[in-house]
């Protein structure tokens, strides 16, 4: 019988469609069509060498003792991770810009100065290393990156929220194949965040605890959907996930977002990040993905109700009329089946994860 | 300047990206890797001669002297069009299950039966020829058959919503390439219909007037991102669209439904439909598409603040991490210079119409 489940932070009901249920394996992407690229490229603008064709660095974290001597190759980079603006930002910040977003329920066409910024985090010198490739000591600077952006960007007061977010491969919409993901810093809060905020707050009233402090607390305790967790985190695939293989990883304590994340957050999510997304490459063939962040509006300080964390949408489905139309989902994996499929470590992976 | 649009029937803000604007023709997809289908193909489920491979038709549209004997042709299939239950159905029928759909604040994994009705409408006969390629009588059974199949499943008081969704070609969705459309009868509303009674509703009682009806008057007066329009129908882009070449289709007069409307609708639509969808297949080398109607609820007979409509998403960039982690989208065409491109007719859209 086909099951609808119910997305406890947004409300939404997906269709767990049992009758057109797909293996976990059936899943893997075809591997074989595909080129590796090369450590650097010679005209990629995010390839060392090649800093002067991007806008000057607003974050650098430069190597110890690193030179530029060779600066043609990677590894003899000057820098681990750079944050750049971005050469054709969707948003844009202007002093003369209206301090706040019109409303009224009644305009009909109401527009705005798109104020905002949009930053790209180069995570790696390296052209052919995605996330799961970075040592644990890169990881860390990637997810730090993210921390102190956001920060330093909590300093204005016309920004609303940050959002960062990752598309692995071409298929998942990265337009430059350089290891890199976006920022961009918004006058406010967009609906999917909104909705969440209000169906955790609208929980906290009724019952006086976080939401997601109490579906993690379940999914402990059934472990059904759990694909791998440590002191800090844990990762998870939801109960009405939307798409096959959707996963959260979440702090275990509760923190609302980056800004008010203990000192060494990164330390604790990095070897977890790292052990989910070689298992998803390894086992789904190193499939296209969108990865992103949740967190509380900025300068919201520590909310009780709401509860940060990542989510990892592997694309492995078309996106179509349905969704469209509605909104909503028909997911043909069954949330359990992924996980436990992703839950074993092959041989594959314990080598990957040793180098 | 980048810009901020709001949707007037959601509320969401949707960034027209000017920085990284494309001009409309960089949209045309690439025709030459493509083969054209035959006009039958002997193992597709859907062509004539092959009825036995699916089950029995919920509605048929049979032909005037339609025979049989040379049955593997399309042109002498007995029937125009026929509607058939779904083989592996995202939802189900089932008697015995539970009335009203579960609901509660504090429940963390709330499911329940999928219950429902999942149909495919075969379009036509022929393997080879899509909506646009159909003759305008054709057309008008497909439009025809919609407003059949909603009221034979309005009868069932435990559905809620119907769904009618196509998807055009592979890269849209489509998994079987004989054309068709598909149905999902819902217990329940989806979250965008939801939304848009909502701000409808909202701004009804504001007003006193339907927010669609006063919207179509604006974009007539104006033209600027009108496509088409003829008595009784307008197609135009809407101020905010969400991707390029998003486009409503919309009747002028206000109904809320097609189990509302007026005796013959469908023959004021369909002239109009085929000239759109022709222009988009001849200017845009016949791209993917998702195209849906929205209607009000099954049943809420003549609803003063609802206005239904059809949506047409040419599927011509790809969905990525900002979408899915916000909800919302960045368009990077320009509403007017789309329309602009669609607006005037070119020499082989009006060969292809007189055909």
């Amino acid at each position: 019988m086909p099951m609808l489940r119910q997305d406890p932070l947004t409300g939404e009901w997906v269709i767990i469609a049992t009758e057109r249920a797909r293996r976990p394996e059936t899943f893997a992407s075809k591997k074989e069509e595909r080129v590796s690229p090369p450590p650097r490229v010679e005209n990629c603008p995010f390839c060392p060498g090649n800093e002067h064709l991007t806008p000057p660095e607003v974050l650098i974290y430069e190597k110890n003792g690193g030179e530029t001597k060779e600066k043609d190759l990677p590894h003899s980079a000057s820098w681990n991770l750079r944050v750049i603006p971005n050469k054709f930002p969707a948003l844009e910040r202007d002093p003369n810009a209206p301090r706040t977003m019109p409303s009224s329920r009644c305009e009909l066409f109401l527009s705005h100065q798109g104020y905002g910024v949009h930053e790209v985090i180069i995570e790696t010198p390296w052209h052919n290393r995605h996330l799961a490739d970075l040592s644990i000591k890169e990881l860390e600077m990637v997810l730090k990156s993210f921390q102190e952006r956001t920060v330093a960007l909590a300093r204005d007061e016309q920004l609303r929220y940050v959002q960062i977010f990752r598309n692995h491969r071409q298929e998942a919409g990265a337009s430059i194949e350089h290891p890199h993901c976006q920022l961009l810093a918004l006058p406010y809060i967009p609906p999917l965040l909104n909705k969440e905020y209000t169906r955790s707050h609208d929980f906290y009233l009724e019952e006086g605890r976080c939401l997601l402090c109490s579906l993690l607390e379940k999914e402990e305790a059934s472990g059904e959907r759990v694909i791998l967790q440590n002191e800090n985190f844990i990762a998870y695939i939801p109960f009405a996930a939307p798409l096959p293989f959707s996963t959260w990883i979440a702090p275990r304590e509760h923190y609302s977002s980056l800004e008010v994340s203990p000192e060494g957050w990164e330390r604790d999510l990095a070897p977890l990040l790292k052990e989910f997304l070689t298992r998803l490459s390894q086992k789904l063939e190193d499939p296209p993905y969108n990865l992103y962040l949740h967190v509380a509006p900025l300068r919201s300080s520590s909310l009780s109700y709401y509860h940060w964390h990542m989510e990892i949408i592997p694309k492995l489905t078309i996106v179509a009329g349905w969704e469209m139309a509605t909104g909503t989902y028909i997911n043909v994996s069954r949330p359990e089946e992924a996980a436990s499929f992703l839950k074993t470590p092959e041989k594959e992976v314990i080598e990957a994860l040793k180098r």
